[in-house]
């Protein structure tokens, strides 16, 4: 008997899939938005993830059906649920990646560490949370924004008037979601993967760096991390895929503070681009692990194969000489180094590809994967 | 620019080059013997390698062609080098790999290290080879042979009179090929990927255990194997690979004798069992590295990246318990073992999958592997 997975979804996260469904023997079957996206070797359907009929359809041969994205409506999703679908992570869980303000809401149920954050749903309010937090603020959509987009830092509620009018005019009503400007030192993420039975395991602590709202690159483990931190963390991210009742990979975003607590930013119920590392990096890669996790599979070792990994991003501008030529080049200069390419026109910005690179040695291996890294891209 | 390869043959070999192909944006077209074979993910075309025409169509829109195996008659590879298609390995190289006679001879002429060896061409002359050689030799068919079929062991020339009535009916004529029945300790490979341009980078000696004819399990690297010996066997297969002017893996089977010299056994000029290892073991595997070096793309480090790894290979029987049944069953023991499967049917001792497992323990390591390997077929 084969095992089925539907990715609804044909983006980077879905193509990354691919090899290990292949080695696992997995049939992997792909629902992209159009022809030739990042996944289309494994794409069995093109059409629009907002509509019922369409998913349906596309589920009727599959075992589970997971997501490359956050994006489908939940009513699609109970249409799913309502058919007999499994789906992972499901409709329940996802809710609390698809809108930041729900989000706040149950992680403080669960007691978990957060900026300190309001739902505000005028300008009023917005000044009133602003002038209690230091005359500054971030504040989010609570939906929709993704790499830096829906968030912005302002200092009065003027700011945002476009977004409150926006959020007027959409018919739902609602709020905006504020945070306190966290002063942080760094940010970190915690994966995890659960299982439908509850068995959840945890990645280690990695340290992101983000550019322009982007992550840029990944250091893992995080760098200077004491053994409290990495528990703290690998606890954290556990009771919060329980808590959220998440199947499939969990990232959680954090900040860690210039007073060294860590703090919940954000999350994502997928692989993410936090765990890119484990492909060369990890016994088990995130893109197995999630396999597994929504297969219901026992879940893969988490270990790093090697003391140091780090991932670099490759942000894709007008390429200059042929892909060929830049292959070459880099392999040549670095022939340690693993290059992951997404199958995506270049465009400035987009994340087009990224390069790993694992050894003993933390600076070495962080020069050797920037150094292949700036072959490709802007 | 996508870089496009052709594979010929869709058994597990191009199947497993599907995962290192998505990674680095190559795109991978297969020529399948049949539908529903193992590499069936990326089968662009179903048709029968012998013939020149379909071979020809195959290979119109690709970069290179290269191969899941080394059965294409010659006089097809010669049509697809006469129009001006790039094959790697190229005829000249692949008719050692064909040939068992040709290898001998070849070997003979670079001085490598071979089991004395003859080629015969009656009864009598085996007769007198065996008389020759303490009473025993190993006679094989020259073509064709393949897991321990078209070898076979005679202690006089009448036990091989079926081989030699088939040789005068193929109307070919030619002779077999009888070696002496080495006293060997262990058996060992070399693997070497190799450029057109010829970059050639050994792989670390393995050590493969056979039973009945089969790789059972190989050791990466090979346990007690002192410097010298790791040194000559990478020359070796290096000097072996230049002087058949081989394009892509090669990989070297050989003998440890009890005295302590190693000897060719036989060549295979595609990626191979006692290279599966590489996919969870080393920086590059052999698959990436495979589509590299067909690609003229330079080579990627082949160091491993845990201190031993430890292949087992599965035999499928009948299988008792679903698929996922076994799966499950393995992970829960083995939750750092990397299992691959084939997609091919089960059937008694055919290979269906394998399984890597990685570490710092040689006996830890090879363990978890026959452990995991064991919830799977026979």
């Amino acid at each position: 008997m084969v095992m089925r997975v539907g990715v609804v979804g044909g983006g980077q996260l879905a193509r990354m899939m691919i090899a290990p469904a292949v080695e696992l023997g997995v049939e992997l079957r792909v629902l992209g938005e159009e022809p030739g996206m990042a996944a289309s070797l494994a794409a069995t359907a093109v059409g629009d993830y907002r509509d019922a009929d369409t998913v349906l359809a596309f589920a009727r041969d599959v075992d589970v059906i997971t997501f490359d994205h956050e994006h489908v409506p939940q009513d699609v999703l109970a249409a799913l649920v309502h058919a007999g679908v499994a789906v992972h992570p499901g409709p329940h869980a996802l809710r609390f990646a698809q809108d930041k303000l729900e989000m706040r809401t149950r992680l403080a149920e669960l007691g978990m560490p957060q900026p300190e954050w309001a739902a505000v749903s005028d300008a009023t309010e917005l000044d009133a949370f602003v002038a209690a937090h230091g005359g500054r603020a971030v504040v989010k959509t609570p939906r929709g924004g993704y790499d830096g987009k829906g968030v912005r830092v302002v200092s009065s509620g003027a700011e945002a008037d476009d977004w409150f009018t926006a959020l007027a005019e959409d018919g739902r009503g609602g709020s905006l979601l504020a945070e306190e400007l966290v002063d942080f030192s760094r940010e970190l993420a915690q994966q995890v993967a659960r299982r439908p039975s509850g068995q959840a395991t945890p990645y280690p602590l990695v340290e992101t760096v983000q550019r322009g709202g982007v992550c840029a690159e990944v250091l893992a483990p995080a760098p200077h991390a004491g053994e409290r931190l990495l528990e703290v963390a690998a606890r954290l991210g556990v009771a919060i895929a329980n808590g959220l009742d998440v199947v499939g990979m969990l990232a959680v975003e954090l900040f860690q503070t210039t007073d060294d607590r860590i703090l919940v930013n954000e999350l994502a119920m997928r692989p993410h681009n936090s765990g890119h590392w484990t492909q060369d990096g990890a016994t088990t890669s995130q893109f197995e692990q999630h396999l597994r996790a929504v297969l219901d599979l026992p879940l893969g070792a988490t270990d790093p194969t090697q003391p140091w990994s780090v991932m670099v991003n490759i942000l894709g501008g007008p390429a200059e000489g042929a892909l060929d030529e830049r292959f070459a080049a880099a392999m040549v200069d670095q022939p340690a180094a693993k290059i992951h390419t997404y199958g995506k026109a270049p465009r400035p910005g987009r994340k087009v590809g990224h390069v790993n690179v694992a050894g003993d040695d933390l600076d070495d291996v962080a020069y050797r994967a920037r150094a292949a890294a700036a072959f490709f891209g802007d």
